[in-house]
């Protein structure tokens, strides 16, 4: 497995006015719950090693209907202060970050 | 105005039970469109300038309920084909690369 972890920020929009599009949503969702935190409803912030990250793609590929479905992968690099501002609500923990007890 | 042109990805919540909730997410959408490709239902790609990042900032902040929607912005830095990756539907026109005609 690959040693250096990666930022990268997962967004999905899948069709769900089908049952099957609602199944595949699922699977989604599940997928990217596996690798990261949801910061927004169909957005993803995972640290992965980049042979995490080749697995999760080839997963979601097989997951998703690549004529209605749509998934996109964003390396983020730099200082998290730098680079991600949030404006309103924002749920994502630094769980890398000093606690505070 | 700034001479920069930084590449910001911009993703957002907004609640739609209420009809004053459908109202900021129309208020919000167009704000996004004035400034970038919208790539998904509420995911935003944006080439601005520092000064027009400010504005829109300051625009979104005041169109939202900050108590139940959410609005992220993520700097995207280094070549387009090395940080960006999609899967399934891809509606993004890159106006910036060669045009082939």
């Amino acid at each position: 497995m690959g040693l250096i972890a990666m930022h990268v920020l997962l967004t999905y929009d899948v069709e769900t006015v089908t049952r099957e599009g609602r199944r595949r949503l699922r699977r989604v969702a599940k997928l990217c719950e596996g690798c990261g935190q949801r910061v927004q409803l169909s957005v993803f912030e995972c640290s992965v090693s980049e042979t995490q990250l080749e697995r999760l793609v080839q997963a979601l590929a097989k997951s998703i209907d690549p004529a209605t479905d749509s998934i996109r992968l964003y390396k983020i690099s730099g200082r998290r202060d730098d680079v991600v501002a949030t404006l309103g609500r924002d749920n994502y923990v630094d769980f890398d970050g000093p606690l505070i007890l």
